[in-house]
């Protein structure tokens, strides 16, 4: 269904581990070095049926804390509604995976598993724990340069879970911000961590990986979504974001009261939902997985079914 | 959603592990001890939105080899259709857990996780693995008298993947026999083990649960699906079969084109469907699990969305 042969990409530095047939397309798993986190990575792409005739656009998930590439993959079932509207969903790890840093492994909300998508100033860290860069720039250029039939170059959106969906909000308004146009049509999140700066997760990932950060916590603040809300928006595309009224991280981790008032001042495109009774699970994201994916697949211009 | 208070349960025998909400339904997870194989036996039940306001129909689903009652709830994605025709969906385990019979633990495909959903007679096996009365009797029995206003005792359906796919073929045809009426109003399987008594896995299972399997394998003749069908078909209840074309285990295992000649052979109403490229996997399974659950619906008498 995608356009690469295994033997020729292994030769380029991408090696697939697996492949599913899933609702007419194919879960396809690689993995390839990486110039960003200097180890290897691993991601995974759901090709829709239709990419096997026609590129197609795309859509990055950012997992979140403990999560690799996987947890998406199995679990939030993206693939019914992508191979309906023809949307491919790209699915990175969430940070380089024994890059062998002293402590990377003490802490399951910092280290491996918790890149936070930033790329790292801390000099302990800055040579593999970029995962803004990896995800942003890197990934893309790899993902069009080995399934060109398969894959739009410049139709990306982007989408993710607790510390992913922050990454996806920053991912986004970032790169609009540096490049003057938006590589990314449109943001969704469920969960999000929405103003890291404020709460514990955020303070002690941009702590440990932010040079400058520890203490006042300045350096963090051009990577938390509610302040590049505040200080940077409205920007020009659409935002949506779930938020389960029964998740247990709601209280003190994840405020997505701050990031909703930040895109109230700015009269920011902004759709935030409280969803009854729903928890932190994947067992939330699959429940609201095909709105999310129609939100971008529109976004994207792809026709309606 | 369901009907049970946690701690009444518990007095009762019955203790909750956990709750999420899904598709504006509720996985309940339980624990409790089965007197049919005296160990603790554990369950998730999916109660769609409707169960909140009267009782409705249930499906079980037995899952196959090395599986608990999670692998489905996590990554069968029962839950979006169960909820929008209104069905229950009951997820046991595969075996019991820790009888601490000698050897259980010795095999992937044998013992524990493995419980091929008979009743063992050989003596080392038969005070604990009786999966059969547990699934058929037991379970059912919990199951409506801690739950008499979310579900109908009378309204049952069976489906199940590979070992499970054949434990639900043979659940619905021996209890048939036995009781002179359907308890299950339709059947279906993905990837069964059609025809066990031919096949390494179930050569194996009941040469060690059934006491006179071993050798010439007469006692497994009676716990065969395609052995039943051709004996005592036709069945009163419709049966599906989905298969991929590229599963691992098709050749030397499965057989499904046993269970289809027998079908044939006995004017059973059955649809027995072959998916080109599709593996043996949760991918394969999550991708027609819709299907499966509007037959069932269909055959319980649930209105069409």
């Amino acid at each position: 269904m995608s356009n690469v042969d295994a033997s020729d990409s292994a030769a380029q530095g991408l090696t697939r581990l697996n492949r599913w047939k899933a609702c007419g397309g194919f879960f396809e798993q690689y993995t390839h070095p990486s110039s960003s986190t200097n180890t290897a990575m691993r991601f995974t792409v759901y090709f829709p049926p239709q990419s096997a005739h026609k590129p197609v656009p795309v859509l990055y998930f950012l997992s979140g804390l403990t999560c690799t590439d996987e947890n998406v993959v199995q679990k939030g079932f993206v693939q019914s509604q992508a191979a309906k509207r023809g949307l491919a969903v790209v699915c990175p790890d969430t940070s380089p995976r024994g890059a062998g840093v002293d402590g990377e492994d003490e802490s399951w909300d910092f280290g491996t598993g918790a890149g936070f998508y930033v790329d790292a100033t801390a000099s302990k860290w800055s040579r593999h724990y970029n995962m803004f860069t990896y995800v942003t720039q890197e990934l893309p250029a790899i993902l069009h340069r080995h399934f060109p039939t398969a894959l739009l170059p410049d139709a990306r959106s982007i989408c993710g879970h607790s510390m992913g969906g922050h990454g996806a909000l920053v991912c986004a308004m970032k790169t609009f911000l540096s490049q003057g146009g938006p590589p990314y049509k449109s943001v969704s999140a469920f969960a999000p961590i929405a103003h890291p700066t404020a709460c514990p997760w955020g303070q002690k990932a941009f702590g440990g990986y932010l040079e400058g950060d520890q203490g006042a916590g300045k350096a963090g603040e051009g990577w938390d979504a509610t302040l590049l809300m505040e200080r940077e928006g409205p920007f020009p595309f659409p935002l949506l974001v779930d938020q389960g009224t029964a998740d247990t991280f709601l209280e003190g981790q994840l405020m997505p009261e701050a990031l909703e008032k930040a895109c109230a001042s700015k009269g920011q495109d902004a759709t935030i939902r409280r969803q009854d009774g729903y928890d932190h699970s994947y067992f939330f994201i699959s429940t609201f997985m095909a709105d999310h994916i129609d939100f971008h697949a529109n976004a994207l211009g792809l026709p309606r079914e």
